[in-house]
């Protein structure tokens, strides 16, 4: 039985402490992973090392040989011919010999008094936790080398190994919230965990980009209904990113304007997507909305990234974004019944080594609920060629979500 | 009462007719959309005059204007400026006044004596029928210029009218078949007519590209059973398609090579997910391959698109194509039975106006089923960022799809 545990406070060099009075204790899970408490109010609750418990489960060291003496290599990246793009094969999980039972919810905080721990925190409360994935699709295995290598010597069969991070954030202790719900002071300290953990994956080696995101609803396929989200350190840019990254650079060479910039401000000339304006945030359904319902949210201020943005910004961006998803819960109703909108919410930031001064953050927002009961799916033109149709527009979405102000 | 009916017999200037002994016959529906029978024997069902009837039903001109006086001005392209990509925005459809009945068959051919006609097809018996789409994503409105204009005048709101075709394809007139079961002679008429619409719509002003594919399955959204599929000819180039073509441009100017060659040379040297071969066919699980089944089958000659098949290989194609899509139903078993597999289809073609040397004819065949009951659902960092993960390995689903060989 392998069980490490290392406790440290946070602020390793390099890496920012959250700010807002918000206190970040990291520590190891029985495998090596790190856990992060981010507490933000007294007692610090899962910092509190009278309600810090080690992990007691007897989970392998995830990059220790198995049984038959492999050593785990990790996840992989394939590049695809046709395309360029690298696609990650993350088949080959690491060690998977410890499994919570079926029921349990892994993210709930540790029993207290319990002699066996059911899921992934040891804490017996906690505010927000930040843990690696136990089933990563991006690993930096110790000894890995991080180069591409072909395959079988074919010079089309570009392969490398997935390094970067897959984290998860529980939102609440409470299993039954959701981040809708959290309340501004919870949702201030998410804020601070996403923009903690991107300036620190930033400054990790060989990572590209940080991708923070929430997929919610059992329409999208979660399965866990705990309020999480994901974050993805990933080692190259994202097709989607690196497609956006050429648009912008593209117009600051033609204009030597910030093409975020430019957009929001057609968006605030005309006001017609306009759905919700803060001090220092305006939310408005894009000009080329693709989604049924689709929303972005972004900073009054250029910046590139959720670390860039001061406390004022921060403070204000917890409201916005929770009056934001009170709209989005309300956008459909069924006999009378607001339908609970399943969806997923990604923060485009800046990449961690290129184009940042091109770059303007922002929050997209989007659902595939056409209609209660009724959903979009990506068929033979999206999913093939990746051409878009939108069955409604933009300005249908906008009109829906002003009336809810 | 609008009757407009008109028939010809094929071969239009430019357009080839079908080889392999199908006989083409166009006519024209009540609100004015083309329609075209596909008859691969005698007695020609469907061609035959004394089986072909005028369309009776009570549908408006669809470019007629609507009670309230307004000329419909067909779908839109939008384009979205934070990625350069037009969307369609589909929203305002043409007029709707007729529906069928909910029980009914749209693509059921007419009822023998009935005096009121269900759905689209006037024949009361056919082989394979192609007619346009009712209510199309793309559609060139007479008289509506093909041209970029800026809305409200901001220059990054760029618009212009979503010109193009939408076509259905219906593969058999049994609503209970599916393309797996229509047998060697009717797949390959089916083959005749993806070939005469590409050749067809390639020639089309304005249409930069012909995508012809298949959607089977309620998993991916298919409310309709009638074994069909569809053709979209496209006025601009897909983002995905655009991105094939810059590879393959890429892979000419450094190696003076065919990108498409290349990759099949490569998989039939080393043969680890080959899954079949035929005289003129090689069917592949690519390098990369993104989804939980994929396939790619390629023609062992370099040609661009489907016109440019040759006899041998399109009767070769008929029996291969057939053979692939059993294997694919037997692909997941649930509790001793197969699962027919819910898949999109697509045939990768070259685009109608540009870069037609560099690309090489390719379909690809997919599902987002990961097993019985399990979907592949694409969640925060496909849907955001287009950044792919695969639970499995391109090995393991060739090996499977060699097993049921």
């Amino acid at each position: 039985m392998t069980t490490r545990t290392s406790t440290t406070t946070a602020d390793p060099a390099g890496t920012p402490t959250a700010s807002a009075g918000v206190r970040v204790t990291s520590t190891t899970l029985a495998d090596g992973r790190e856990l992060l408490y981010f507490d933000d109010s007294e007692p610090y609750v899962s910092g509190a090392a009278t309600r810090r418990l080690d992990d007691p489960r007897p989970l392998p060291d995830r990059f220790a040989p198995d049984a038959d003496g492999v050593v785990p290599t990790g996840p992989e990246l394939r590049r695809d011919p046709l395309t360029g793009e690298w696609v990650a094969i993350a088949a080959h999980r690491m060690n998977r010999t410890f499994l919570p039972p079926a029921d349990a919810n892994p993210l709930a905080p540790a029993r207290p008094g319990a002699t066996y721990q059911d899921g992934e925190i040891p804490a017996e409360d906690y505010d927000v936790v930040v843990f690696e994935n136990r089933f990563p699709s991006l690993l930096r295995v110790p000894g890995v080398l991080d180069e591409v290598t072909l395959r079988d010597d074919e010079p089309l069969w570009q392969t490398r190994p997935a390094v970067g991070r897959c984290e998860v954030v529980c939102f609440s202790a409470d299993p039954t919230a959701s981040l809708r719900t959290v309340g501004p002071r919870r949702m201030r300290t998410v804020i601070e965990a996403w923009a903690h953990r991107t300036a620190a994956l930033n400054a990790t080696e060989g990572v590209e980009q940080v991708f923070a995101f929430e997929n919610r609803g059992k329409e999208i396929g979660v399965t866990l209904h705990h309020p999480h989200g994901q974050i993805y350190a990933l080692p190259y840019l994202a097709p989607r990113t690196a497609t956006m990254l050429a648009a912008a650079s593209e117009h600051r060479a033609r204009t030597g304007r910030l093409l975020g910039r430019d957009v929001l401000d057609a968006e605030l000339r005309h006001a017609t997507r306009v759905v919700l304006e803060s001090e220092h945030w305006v939310a408005y359904v894009p000009f080329a909305a693709r989604w049924p319902v689709e929303v972005h949210l972004v900073p009054r201020r250029d910046v590139p990234d959720l670390p860039a943005l001061d406390d004022a910004e921060r403070a204000d961006l917890a409201t916005t974004y929770l009056e934001l998803l009170r709209r989005l819960d309300l956008f459909f109703v069924d006999d009378d019944t607001a339908v609970p909108l399943p969806y997923i919410s990604g923060w485009h930031q800046a990449p961690a080594r290129q184009g940042r001064d091109d770059w303007r953050l922002s929050l997209q927002v989007f659902s595939v609920l056409r209609a209660p009961g009724k959903l979009k799916y990506l068929a033979g033109v999206e999913s093939g060629v990746a051409a878009w149709v939108s069955d409604t527009t933009p300005e249908r979405i906008a009109a829906r979500l002003q009336e809810l102000a």
